[in-house]
C-alpha cells in the first residue's frame, strides 16, 4: 500500500465514488465582507464540516474501503495524536476492522477520548519517534494490522483529493485554489485534482512561517525533512514525506508562508464575520493572501478550510474586534 | 407605527416579500451526532448566519422598508446596545436614512464600533433609564426621526416572523418549534407564522432561569414587566411589552427556563459538533430540551438560533470535552 505510485486524476475520481456515500458533501460559503477585505471572490471549502471535523476522513475512509477484507480482519494501525487518528477510528468502524492508535503519553486527555469513542484501541508510549516506531511496529507484528500513514499514503491522498475535486467541479471558474501543507497529503491530492481538472489553474500552499520545510524544500528544490516547528497551526507540525515532496515539486506553483499573528487574525476573521469554527491550520490559508494583497487581487480563489477541531479552553483570541 | 395592532400570517407573508431581496435565506442544518444525544430529530433555523450575525436584521429591515420617503428623510432613532442598534444601522443606510442610536456610556468599545462601523450616529447617555429615554426624547424632538423599538414595534415583529415562515415552509413536517424569549419579538413573529401556517403544531419559548419573567407572566397570566436579570444570554436581558405578552399569552403553548449550566454546555455543544458560532441566548433553545428530555423525544423539532455575535475574549468555556 506504501510504494511511491503517485496519484492521477482518475484516481481520485475512483476514490470520490467509492468514499462518496460515506463523507459529507461539505458545503461551499463566501462572505460579502471578506471579500470586500480582501480584495477577491473567495469561495471557502468548508471541511470542517466533515465527519470527525476534518478533511482527513475523507483519506481514512478512502484507505479502509481500499482493504482487503482479509486485511480488514486484522485491522489497522497509525501513529498519531490528531483528526487523521479519528478519522481512521471512525472509518475502520464502519467494515468492522479494529484501529490500533499509537499515541504518546503525554497527548491531551481531551484527544485520547475523542480516539477512544470512536471505538479505537489506543496504546501509549514515550513521546519519542523511537518509541513510536518501535511500539507501532510490535502491534503490526503481534495482529498482522495494516499500517495508514496520515500522509504518505497512495490511498489517503486519493481521498484527501476528493475535496478539491467537488470544490472545482462545482466552481469550474476558480483562478486559483489555496491549501494548507503540513504532511503535503492534502496538498498532493489537491493539485492532482484541480489541476486535473483545470490545467491553467493556479494552486497555492499554505505554511506557517513556524513549520515551513515544505517552503524550504519547494525552493531549494532538495527534500528537507525536518524542521523545529512553532507554530499555533498544530495540524501542520509534521513535514513532508517523499512522496508528497515529489508531488508539490512537480504540481504546485508557489508555497508562501503566514506569520502567527496573521494566522490568528484570520481565524479570528472567519470565527467572527462568517460564523463558523475552524482551527489554526485551516486559517493559514487566508494568512498567506493577507500577507500577499496582490497575490489574489480580484480573482475567484477557491479556500480549502481543512478543520474545525479546537479546544475551545486555549483560544488565542485576546480581545474581539 | 407603535398602536397594538397584533400582528397576522398575512402581515408576516408581506414582510417577508418586502425584506426578501436584503435578506440572507438562512440556511437549516442538521447534525446527526446531537440529534442522538437528544434523541430528536433537530432542525437548526441558522440566524446566526443573517446579515449582522442575528434575526435582527428581518425586522429592521422591515421596519425601515415600511417607512415613507418623508420619514426616512427625518431618520430612526433606537436605544440599544445589541444586536438591533447593528441591524437597524445598518438597513437605515440602505436607504439614505439617518441612525440615531441611544447607548448607555459604560457600553463595550467593540459594541460602539461595530455601530458605528454600519454609520450610525452614536449618542452615549448615563446607563439609566431615565437618561436613556430622555435623550432619545430630545433627539426625536430635534430631529423628527422616527422611534424603532427592538420589540415592541409591529412591523419588527412581522420581518422576526419571517425566519419561522421560512422553517415551516421548507419542512412542513416539523412538530415543534422552538424560539428563545427576551423582548418578545422574535417569539411573537415566530408563533404567529409557524401557527398560521400549521395550527396544530406545538410552539415552546426558551428563556434563562436567570431572566424569567415571560415564564411568570404566561405561567400566572398576568404581566409582570420586572425581574433582575442574571443570565449568560445577553440577547434576552429585556422584559416582554404589553404587545408581546398579549401574543404570546394567546398562541405559545408552553415556556421552559434553563439553567445557565445547561445553557453553556449546549452553545459548547453546537460549536463543538455543528463547528458553528452562536451566542448563548440561540442555546437556550437546546437548553430546555436537555432540561426536558421527554418534551421533544422522538418528535420532528425546529430550533431558532436567532444570532452568533460573541465576545471571543470571553467565553465561557472551561475544558473542552
Amino acid at each position: 500500500m506504501n510504494n511511491l505510485k503517485l496519484p492521477e486524476l482518475s484516481d481520485i475520481r475512483e476514490a470520490h465514488k467509492r468514499i462518496k456515500p460515506y463523507i459529507h458533501k461539505t458545503p461551499v460559503l463566501t462572505s460579502s465582507q471578506l471579500n470586500k477585505i480582501f480584495g477577491a471572490n473567495l469561495f471557502f471549502k468548508c471541511e470542517n464540516f466533515q465527519k470527525v471535523g476534518a478533511f482527513k476522513y475523507r483519506g481514512a475512509t478512502n484507505a479502509i474501503l481500499s482493504l482487503s477484507d482479509e486485511e480488514v480482519s486484522r485491522g489497522v494501525l497509525t501513529h498519531s495524536s490528531g483528526n487523521h487518528a479519528a478519522a481512521l477510528s471512525l472509518a475502520a468502524g464502519m467494515r468492522g476492522a479494529k484501529a490500533y492508535i499509537v499515541m504518546p503519553e503525554n497527548s491531551p486527555d481531551v484527544k485520547k477520548k475523542a480516539v477512544a469513542g470512536y471505538g479505537a484501541e489506543i496504546t501509549l508510549c514515550e513521546p519519542t519517534l523511537k518509541a513510536r516506531e518501535e511500539t507501532s511496529s510490535k502491534i503490526i507484528a503481534e495482529k498482522g494490522a495494516t499500517f495508514v500513514h496520515s500522509y504518505d499514503n497512495f490511498y489517503v491522498i486519493c481521498g484527501q483529493g476528493t475535496s478539491g475535486l467537488e470544490l472545482i467541479t462545482d466552481y469550474p471558474d476558480l483562478e486559483v485554489v489555496i491549501a494548507p501543507i503540513g504532511g503535503g497529503g492534502l496538498m498532493s491530492g489537491t493539485v492532482t485534482a484541480v489541476k486535473g481538472i483545470k490545467p491553467e489553474i493556479k494552486v497555492y500552499g499554505a505554511e506557517p512561517l513556524g513549520a515551513d520545510d515544505a517552503y524550504r524544500s519547494f525552493n531549494s528544490g532538495e527534500y528537507i525533512p525536518y524542521h523545529t516547528p512553532n507554530t499555533i497551526a498544530d495540524g501542520l507540525l509534521v513535514t513532508l514525506s517523499m512522496r508528497t515532496f515529489e508531488i508539490i515539486k512537480r504540481k504546485v506553483d508557489d508555497i508562501f508562508t503566514a506569520s502567527e499573528e496573521s494566522i490568528i487574525e484570520c481565524m479570528r476573521l472567519i470565527w467572527e464575520r462568517m460564523k463558523i469554527i475552524i482551527e489554526p491550520s485551516s486559517a493559514v490559508t487566508l494568512a498567506i493572501i493577507r500577507e500577499n494583497p496582490e497575490l489574489c487581487r480580484g480573482k475567484n480563489v477557491g479556500i480549502i478550510l481543512s478543520g474545525g477541531n479546537v479546544d475551545f479552553a486555549k483560544l488565542p483570541f485576546r480581545q474581539a474586534t
